[in-house]
């Protein structure tokens, strides 16, 4: 089984390649819930939507957020009532977040609501959140602290940070599917998706234990950078690196996750880098990372298994000589 | 001032006649609540809500509640979630049940959203609920006890009806505006529209003193019929009046609201029960009261007012004689 960890649009791709090609109980996505919010009542949590309509071929691929062919009546309304318009919900859309608070009223917690969900969008893949206790993200940043969907959605990213938190991950623990699959000695792969290494990976990381929980596990740990060339796919991740003092660059990822990775996926582009980031610690496998259609969702997600499997037999010859 | 009690579609009509003709300062609307419930989290408000839309021009006449024009994008999805479907949320109307919600989250009373939210439709003339506390009409049927929506929406009134409860409105009070019209001598006339007098009109009455001091006001109070030649216009008044062995007429109506009124609009159609209703004790006006227009609504409207005069005058009369 491969555990993949995934956050927004990069990482539910990824993950979309794994499901093309694995069975359902070969895959395990485990999804941030750091980004997870409330508005107008409604629990919010955009990572798991994304994964989720991603999976159900639902996504839309334009926007990177939210289902393809939404109406916008409901927010039109809501508008001409006075009602914020920052955070955009689509008459579709809604319906998950409504189905979600109902689920979670009734005492479910969010992963099984998330189960529900998704089996109701024709998905068999197991799509799990981090954890089933409240994490938020907030970016302090030099006009002051924000939530992360303040920070990314009404402020649009502008702000410079300073400062990540992930609020509530010491008292939160890993869901139990999550957790039961670090407890797996036959997982094959723990794959780190590309997603934002500070606002997507880093709360499931912030979750106590699990960092060294995938550092101690027989299977490779392998991060496909979200980082091409200097610059982000989608998303704010070169803005940070760049605020937070970090390198903006599959290098600057490599030493970002450090003794957390066995193996680095990073762009042709930047082959050159495999010699550097070698010197950090994990093997490189240099190939066409960008994910435009599914065939290339597809492509890479074997390409990463196959470099899993390259780096499992090196460690398996690594023990035999100890 | 007109003080208009009002209930379902019926009621929002004739209120609609009032606005067309008066200032908003000469009009206030109190609208019914017991209608209101929870679903999907949402306080939904149905009478305040057809009240809303039929003055702001925007109801949907031919299915007698809702936005004209509304979508079912959201409705659709849910019910592909597995959301129940019994009560249809259209996209747009949506959007006054979560501003409704956030609003009273923020501890604004029911008064002060709904004005808020008439504003924000356009509409100039006062509309209130009856009361800003929780008062549920139940309905005890020979299959058990259900909330109003249930009975009506759900169970489409088949369930015949043994007797109808209007929970919380003994502990409820008058909302504020409508505790001040019943407090103001300066009132020209308190009509009771066209709404089912036991659904619609209860609830309003069953509250603390109202009854009594209806009674005891100076301005004539007027009811019109909601049953024409033996039918309700819409709605199931008819057969629940059949249940509770109330006559189906604009007789029976006389006959419910019995020492409250001082005269009663019915149709031309039932002009020969106007001796029986005498017998009673409201003086009858007869006249085309089915509203297929807004030219009908305004001309009801009008004929109302001109048959509150001419009560009053007799009553000024009938003051003078003693």
């Amino acid at each position: 089984m491969i555990l993949a960890l995934a956050g927004g649009v990069g990482g539910a791709k990824l993950a979309n390649g794994f499901a093309k090609i694995l069975d359902p109980d070969q895959l395990l996505v485990v999804v941030n819930t750091g980004d997870d919010f409330e508005h107008f009542g409604f629990p919010i949590s955009p990572d798991l939507d994304t994964v989720t309509y991603t999976l159900a071929g639902m996504n839309n691929a334009e926007a990177g957020w939210g289902l393809a062919g939404e109406s916008w009546e409901f927010m039109n309304a809501l508008e001409r009532l006075g009602g914020e318009g920052w955070f955009r919900l689509g008459d579709q859309d809604l319906a998950t977040h409504v189905m979600r608070a109902k689920f979670l009223n009734e005492g479910q917690n969010l992963s099984d609501v998330t189960a529900r969900i998704a089996r109701r969008f024709g998905i068999l893949h197991p799509i799990v959140p981090m954890s089933d206790q409240r994490v938020r993200t907030v970016v302090e940043t030099e006009t002051g602290k924000m939530p992360f969907q303040i920070y990314f959605v009404r402020e649009r990213c502008v702000p410079v940070t300073k400062h990540i938190h992930y609020e509530g991950a010491n008292e939160a623990v890993p869901s139990e599917k999550f957790a039961a699959a670090l407890d797996r000695d036959d997982l094959s792969s723990i794959i780190i998706c590309p997603s934002n290494p500070l606002l997507s990976v880093a709360p499931i990381l912030a979750l106590p234990e699990v960092r060294g929980r995938l550092i101690s596990h027989n299977a490779p740990v392998i991060a496909v950078s979200p980082i091409i060339g200097g610059e982000t796919v989608k998303g704010p991740a070169a803005k940070i690196f760049r605020e937070l003092d970090l390198e903006v660059s599959a290098l600057g990822v490599a030493r970002y996750y450090g003794d957390l990775l066995d193996g680095i996926v990073i762009d042709s582009k930047d082959a050159a880098l495999a010699s550097s980031i070698s010197e950090v610690g994990p093997q490189t496998l240099a190939t066409r990372i960008l994910m435009q259609s599914s065939s290339d969702q597809i492509q890479l997600a074997r390409e990463v298994m196959e470099f899993s499997k390259l780096l499992s037999r090196r460690d398996d010859r690594g023990v035999g000589e100890t």
